[in-house]
C-alpha cells in the first residue's frame, strides 16, 4: 500500500483491518500484497491512482504519455518485488469532452507500454467525471516466493544501492514547466521507465535482502524500508549518483526516478555489481550503509562535510 | 471488463490487446477477469471506479453509506462468477477538504462492509484531487475453475432467472433527489448487498450456465449475456419481478440492484429451486428463456400484451 499521506492513516487502515481473516494474503507494508497460490509461486499485486492537475497536466503531457506512464508506474511496483509483471485492470474516468480522441491516443501509449513489458490488459472499467480525469491502474505481478524482495527483509550491515542516477525526472519536471519541452530530462519525466528485467534478475540473488522503487525520492522512500526493517541508514551524500542537470537535492528529494532502491548483505556484493554491469551495461550504485537502531528510532543520517544530517520526517512529494 | 461506455470501445481494447501474451488469463468479457492458478482454482479479479456527482452525491449519501456501497458493489461482480471473494485494493483520490472525518467515515463503511463478506483490504493508493471524489476497488475472488459461470455459457432453451425483486434501488434514488430520505427504498439504494452467499450456491450447481449481477438493469445487462453466448432471449413482462413501489420499466431498466441474473437448463429446475428457498428463505424468479438467435442478432424480446417489443440497442444506465 502506497504511503503518500500520513503514515498514521496507513497504520489506522492496519489496525482497522487486522482482525478480518487475512484469506492467504500477506500483510499490508510492501510495494505490492502477496498472495502465495502453492508450487512455491505468489501472486503479488499494486493499485496506483494518477490524477489530473495532481500526478500529470494535459497542457503537459500527451494523452499518449499519460497512458503509457500510467502503466510504467504500476509495474515499477511489481517490479520492485523481484516480480514478473503479468496483467493489469485499468479504470478510467473521464469528462465527456476526453471521449474519443484523447482515450485513442490514452489507449495507445498503455498498449505500447503493455507490450514493452510483455503485461495483457485483463480488466477495468470506463467511465464518466464530471470535472477530472482519474485514471487507476492495477498490476498483477507473478513471483517464486523465494525471490520475494520485501522492505521488511534489510539488515544492519547491508549495503543501500541503487540502480541509477537520480533527480532527471524532478529536473525534467521544472524543464516542462518553464515550457523547456525538448530537454533530455523532459522526455525522461514524461516517458519513465520501469526496471522489470533488473527487479527479476536482483530477486534471484539471495544476497539482495529488501528492496522497494524509488517513486517520491530516497529521503522519502528509504525511510519505508528502515521503518519496516527497523534499522537505521548512513548515506553519505557524495555517494549519491545525481543525473545530469540535476543538484543533490533533487536526486535525493524528487520523485518519479522509478529505480529501484535496494539493500545488499554478504561477501561477494563486488560479484553482484559486476554481474549486473555486465549483463544491464549499465553499474549499480552504492549509496550508503545500514546500522542498528538506537532506541528505536529508525534514522536516516546524511553523511555531509559538516558532519551526519538526520532526516526527522519523511521528505520526499507529499500530496498533503 | 465493464462495459458502460459504448459496446465499440471495449470491442477496440479487445483487438488492440489480442496480440499480447494472455499470460494464463482467460480474455475480457466478463464480471472478472479469470486466473487459474493450479489445484483446479482460478483466482477472479474486477476494478470498479465510483466518482462524485456520477455515482454518487455527498449530499444524499454519508461518506459511511459511499465507503459500503463501494466495498458491496465490488464484491458483487466476484459473487457473479461464482467466486468468494477474498481480498480488496482501495484508491481514494480526495480533495483535501475530505481529509480526517470524511475519510474515516468512508474507512467506517468500507470496512463493514468488508467484515460483512469476509474481506481483506490488501493495499492501495491515497492522493489528493482538485475537484472530485474519485474511488476505485479491485476486488479478488478464488473458486474452484469448475465452478466459474462465465457470460459465454448460456445455452438456447435454458430458463433466465434473477434472485430477487428489481427497480428498489432506482426508485430510492428518486426518493432521495426528492428529499424522501426514510423510505424503504431509499435505504435500499444507499446500502445495497451483494449476492455472495446466493452466488457460490448457484455456482455449484452444474446446470446454472451463465451468470452477472444486476447492475444497470436487466435490459441491458441481459444484452451481455446473449452477445457473448450468441443466443437471444424472450422475456413476458409479466414475469419481470416488481419491487414495492417500482413500476415495470424501473424494473427492467433502474440499475444497482445487485440481484445476480443467471440462465438454468437441465431437468431439475424445480428442485433447484425449492432448494434455493430453504436454504435463503426468499424465491428465485424465472422470468424468460433463451431461444437460438436468427441471422446472428441476439435480440431481447419483451413478451407484452400486443405482442413481443425488441430491445434494438442496449438500454440501463449509461455514463456517456
Amino acid at each position: 500500500m502506497k504511503n503518500r499521506g500520513e503514515f498514521g492513516f496507513i497504520e489506522g487502515i492496519r489496525e482497522m483491518f487486522a482482525s478480518l481473516p487475512d484469506n492467504g494474503f500477506e500483510g499490508i507494508g510492501d510495494d505490492c500484497a502477496v498472495l502465495p497460490i502453492g508450487n512455491d509461486e505468489a501472486l503479488v499485486f499494486t493499485s496506483d491512482m494518477l490524477n489530473e492537475n495532481i500526478h500529470f497536466r494535459c497542457d503537459i503531457s500527451t494523452p499518449y504519455q499519460i497512458g503509457y506512464k500510467s502503466l510504467v508506474v504500476n509495474v515499477s511496483d511489481v517490479a520492485a518485488m523481484g516480480a514478473k509483471p503479468v496483467a493489469t485492470l485499468l479504470s478510467l474516468a473521464l469528462p465527456k469532452s476526453c471521449f474519443g480522441n484523447w482515450t485513442d491516443e490514452f489507449m495507445r501509449g498503455y498498449h505500447d507500454a503493455s507490450t514493452k513489458y510483455g503485461v495483457k490488459l485483463v480488466g477495468g472499467d470506463t467511465t464518466a467525471s464530471v470535472n477530472d480525469i482519474s485514471i487507476n491502474v492495477t498490476a498483477i505481478g507473478r513471483v517464486p516466493i523465494a525471490n520475494i524482495k520485501r522492505r521488511s527483509a534489510a539488515k544492519a550491515g547491508d549495503l543501500i544501492m541503487v540502480t541509477g542516477k537520480l533527480g532527471a525526472s524532478n529536473v525534467g519536471l521544472h524543464d516542462l514547466l518553464a515550457g523547456r519541452t525538448d530537454t533530455e530530462n523532459a522526455k525522461i519525466h514524461l516517458a519513465p521507465e520501469a526496471r522489470v528485467e533488473e527487479g527479476q534478475w536482483l530477486a534471484q540473488h539471495e544476497d539482495v535482502h529488501a528492496m522497494m522503487d524509488i517513486s517520491d525520492g530516497i529521503s522519502s522512500d528509504l525511510l519505508h524500508i528502515l521503518n519496516e526493517s527497523q534499522v537505521s541508514a548512513i548515506v553519505p551524500e557524495r555517494y549519491v549518483p545525481v543525473a545530469k542537470g540535476a543538484v543533490l537535492y533533487e536526486a535525493t528529494n524528487g520523485g518519479e526516478d522509478y529505480e529501484l532502491l535496494f539493500t545488499v548483505g554478504g561477501r561477494n556484493i563486488q560479484q553482484l555489481m559486476d554481474d549486473f554491469e555486465a549483463k544491464f551495461g549499465k553499474p549499480l550504485y552504492v549509496i550508503g550503509s545500514l546500522i542498528e537502531s538506537e532506541d528505536g528510532n529508525h534514522t536516516l543520517g546524511w553523511e555531509c562535510e559538516g558532519g551526519i544530517r538526520y532526516d526527522e520526517k519523511t521528505g520526499g512529494y507529499r500530496h498533503f
